[in-house]
Formats: structure tokens, C-alpha cells, sequence
């Protein structure tokens, strides 16, 4: 499969787009960890919005998929109410469904959202809000570039 | 105050300096929300370290400091030994010193190390790693980046 280099700048201006796209308000942002951290960071600084919570999966190892996907610190929404959810990308679909449904689960009468910079159409779950399709392996700048010169 | 903009390229090169001072294996790393989150993903990654879980603070209004720093979304640590908290900045040392106390009440036999990339002289706490003297107020490229455009 090809390498695709995804830099901070192509970043910065994809999440340009995902801002314009959003149509939508929301009090709470979970970044799924790690993939979504910096769209956290800076979306959570664009909207102004200080209840930034991530969460954490493990699904992968390495480029090997787990049969599941498991979550863990799960923050506590009891003052939210519109949460929207960040990932890098939408790739099988696995752990936002899996997140998704933890949190419907604990929070039947709140609203959950998704929004990812890249999504893939044989997903089993498209993103709310997503940005482009990946088409290639995908080299996240922040998994990489501190990489590059050990 | 002269304004100094930190971007992206800067920010990655104190990383990579950021991971040759410190000298400590750790297994958990906490960045202070929203302040850290991009450090705690291009670190986790760096470190292969999943167990990257924020925590938040609310402190300032704006650039008016209130009197006291509140502490939330504190996130479980019983899995974890060595805990390094990020933030991007240890200004007047206030959050860290809130945070730590709390951590240290909370798990009083575990180890706790900050990692900073700017830290002021005058803070009534030094991180344990820092890279570099904020001498001006600095745009960090989180927070201004997106907002260019606006």
C-alpha cells in the first residue's frame, strides 16, 4: 500500500474545512486518544470550548485489527449535552461504533456527534462531519515526525 | 507584552529536545487540557505510550488570572506507576502546583514528573523538563492557527 505524509499544514487547513462544514453546536469535544488530540487542542481552542475530554481505545496492534475494541477512561458528561467526537480517521468503522455505544449506553438522552478528518467508505459508521477519504496508509505527522530523526 | 508566534515546525523541534533531557521512564503520560494535548499525541506516539489521558484545569479568563485553579475530568491512575503531566506552559505555576497536589492527595505512593515546553523563572514551581524561557506572551499555533482566517 502507498505512504501518504500528512503534515500539520494540510492539517491546519483540513480542519478549516471541518469547521465549515460543522453545522451544528456543541458543549463537550472527546477527542478519541491519540488520534484526535490535536484536532481536540485546536478545535476546542477555535469554539472556545474548555471541556475537552478524551477518551481512550485500543484496537490496533501496530496494522494488525483486534477482533475488539476496547475503551477505557471514559470521562464524565453529566453537565454535557451535545458532545461532539473526534478521530484522525474513520477507518474500519470498529472503534467509533464501539464508542458510540458506550456512551449511548451510559447516556441515553444525549446527543454524540462524529467528526473525522479522514473517512474510508467501507466503514461500517461514516462520520457526521469528515473531511476526505483516505485512499492510501496514512503517515500522521504526529506519528511521525519526532520519529524521523531517532 | 510583545506577542511571539510559536509555530508548528518550532513546536516539534522542542519535542525532539524535550526527549533528549528527559531522562526518566515513565508509563502514563497526563497532558493538561488543552494546553498539552498535541504534546501528549506527538509524545504518546513517540514513547509508544497509549495510556495518554488528559486532565483539565480552569484557571485564567482570558489573559485574567483568577484567584484560584480548578481541577476536572481528573482521570483514573490506578494501572499507572510513573505519571508525566505536560503542559505547554508553567507560567505562574499555579495549574501545576493545583494539579499535583491533587494527584499526590489521590495516589500519594506513586511518582509524578511535568514536562514543559516554556516555564517562567518567576513560577512558584519548575517543571521537571523544560526546554525553553517564555520572555514574551506566545501565540501558540493551536490557538491562533485556526483563527486566522476568521
Amino acid at each position: 500500500m502507498e505512504r501518504y505524509y500528512y503534515g500539520y499544514d494540510e492539517f491546519r487547513d483540513d480542519l478549516e474545512k471541518l469547521t465549515q462544514i460543522i453545522d451544528w453546536e456543541f458543549d463537550t469535544i472527546i477527542p478519541i486518544a491519540r488520534g484526535g488530540l490535536s484536532m481536540g487542542q485546536l478545535l476546542g481552542e477555535y469554539y472556545d470550548i474548555r471541556e475537552v475530554y478524551s477518551i481512550n481505545t485500543i484496537g490496533y496492534d501496530d496494522t494488525n485489527k483486534l477482533e475488539s475494541v476496547k475503551v477505557f477512561n471514559i470521562p464524565d458528561l453529566k453537565d454535557a449535552e451535545n458532545i461532539l467526537i473526534l478521530d484522525d480517521i474513520v477507518d474500519s468503522g470498529d472503534t467509533i461504533e464501539v464508542v458510540l455505544a458506550k456512551f449511548k449506553e451510559l447516556y441515553p438522552h444525549k446527543t454524540f456527534k462524529v467528526a473525522s478528518i479522514f473517512y474510508k467508505p467501507s466503514a461500517s459508521l461514516q462520520p457526521d462531519y469528515g473531511v476526505k477519504e483516505a485512499k492510501e496508509w496514512i503517515d500522521f505527522f504526529w506519528s511521525v515526525d519526532l520519529k524521523k530523526d531517532k
